[in-house]
């Protein structure tokens, strides 16, 4: 029988009392969900001061945006803590810390990152971290090469890669970034004036057969365990630091994927900035 | 507890008369291990008049050509019969039939084929075989395109690599295949009269460079359930027959693998023939 029971912000805290590794957990008084994400619950741990100490991230068994009639598998929240666990020993500097997760409850424990701010927000205030994008690459880099056949024994790897397979969430990757966008999809939003740019990459059939080469890729090229979705909106900065979180799309997939969705996420800033 | 326990002729013979599917299982009668491979047990099961009726095949826990100081894997077994049995199933004609498997026991009953010759022999022999090229163009055709992200769905293809995944088997393929033949090693065999050439094959930088990626193709491209091994030696022919056998290295890995080692078998005997 699973254990499986929706947090409420009161066993939150008992939670992040018993395993948040405070060395005052009594003081663990209050949660906040605050959850902005598309999947998960959320709740900020606070002390009697209001401070945040400690972070509950649970998934739901549904996609929190769409409702009950989209579920979604709770295994993600084991991929997302093992993901971040390897991420972390490999690139501890730039990988929030798990501090402890229960794959029943799909539920984890992480460290408070309440002085630093999601990079998407920042970007979109005009706000120049200047230290983040190398920070970002050297993250990228220690994880997706020390996860690869060029540095992990090949014979782990091929576990490693059983171990993380992630169907339903790549899925839902393959479908938005690979396919949606290039048909008429009820999932897609775009404002009515860009119809005729819409139609026009709808109908360029060298892209499309780019992006299909670039899908199969997606599909078939085990090369490294990659974040899975690492645009601005999963990285938080602060003065001098970057952290990575939300790796519930981790996978054994192929290198340029996380290259392509950082880059391609920046460059969508760029294009996004005032004239 | 493991079941296992090493066959013997009499082992073979109840078993074959258990799962042999012949009508007339007491007509089953003794065995003759015939195995010449360098793996495996293998019974031919003969019925009074000394005709072979069924095969009852058996991994041992180590390589049989080198001893028990070479232990590999019983899942061999395992993943054999099932790579028999899902090319079984898309390409009947020129699949061994697999009539019965027991993972525990490393063994399985094929159909007898007896009136078959392995097609390595025939090559040597310099017999001809007029459609065998096309029938084994089919068997790779239809085993790799169905078990491809062009026709397999995606997410239940995912749970197919982790099934397949076959870590000891590629191992041996990744040492013998792509780093062995290039580095001076004592499982390397060759005519001293060879020295300069296979010195110049091991100085040979850009052909090692290319090697080094094929390589890693075979280690990250999960593309399609391979045969894994389909040389000459895997293969039976008969007056316009052929059926694929010795699957025990199948994986989900590059397309070009199988196609390569078959042809680059047939390149092998059309070099080896009289000039």
């Amino acid at each position: 029988m699973s254990l499986y029971r929706t947090f409420t912000a009161a066993d939150a805290v008992a939670y992040a009392r018993q395993y948040g590794q405070v060395a005052d957990p009594q003081n663990l008084v209050s949660a906040e969900e605050i959850g902005d994400g598309n999947l998960n619950l959320v709740f900020k741990i606070r002390d009697p001061q209001g401070v945040s100490r400690a972070i509950v991230k649970q998934a739901l068994p549904y996609v929190r945006c769409v409702g009950e009639s989209w579920p979604l598998t709770l295994d993600r929240a084991r991929i997302e803590a093992q993901t971040l666990l390897v991420h972390g020993a490999l690139c501890p500097r730039h990988t929030v810390q798990v501090l402890h997760h229960d794959p029943e409850l799909a539920v984890m424990v992480q460290e408070d990152l309440s002085d630093h701010h999601i990079w998407r927000s920042e970007l979109v205030k005009g706000r120049y971290y200047p230290l983040a994008a190398g920070q970002l690459a050297e993250y990228l880099a220690q994880t997706l090469f020390h996860t690869s056949d060029f540095y992990q024994n090949a014979q782990e790897k091929k576990a490693e890669v059983s171990r993380f397979a992630n169907p339903e969430l790549c899925q839902i990757t393959e479908d938005l970034f690979f396919t949606d966008p290039y048909i008429d999809h009820e999932r897609n939003q775009f404002d009515e004036a860009l119809l005729p740019q819409v139609q026009e990459l709808r109908n360029d059939a060298p892209l499309r057969l780019a992006v299909a080469g670039l899908k199969h890729r997606f599909l078939s090229k085990a090369e490294a365990l990659l974040h899975g979705d690492i645009h601005s909106g999963s990285v938080f900065v602060a003065e001098g630091r970057l952290k990575a979180i939300d790796a519930e799309f981790g996978f054994y997939g192929p290198i340029g994927f996380d290259l392509g969705t950082a880059l391609g996420n920046l460059l969508l800033n760029y294009c996004g900035l005032p004239g």
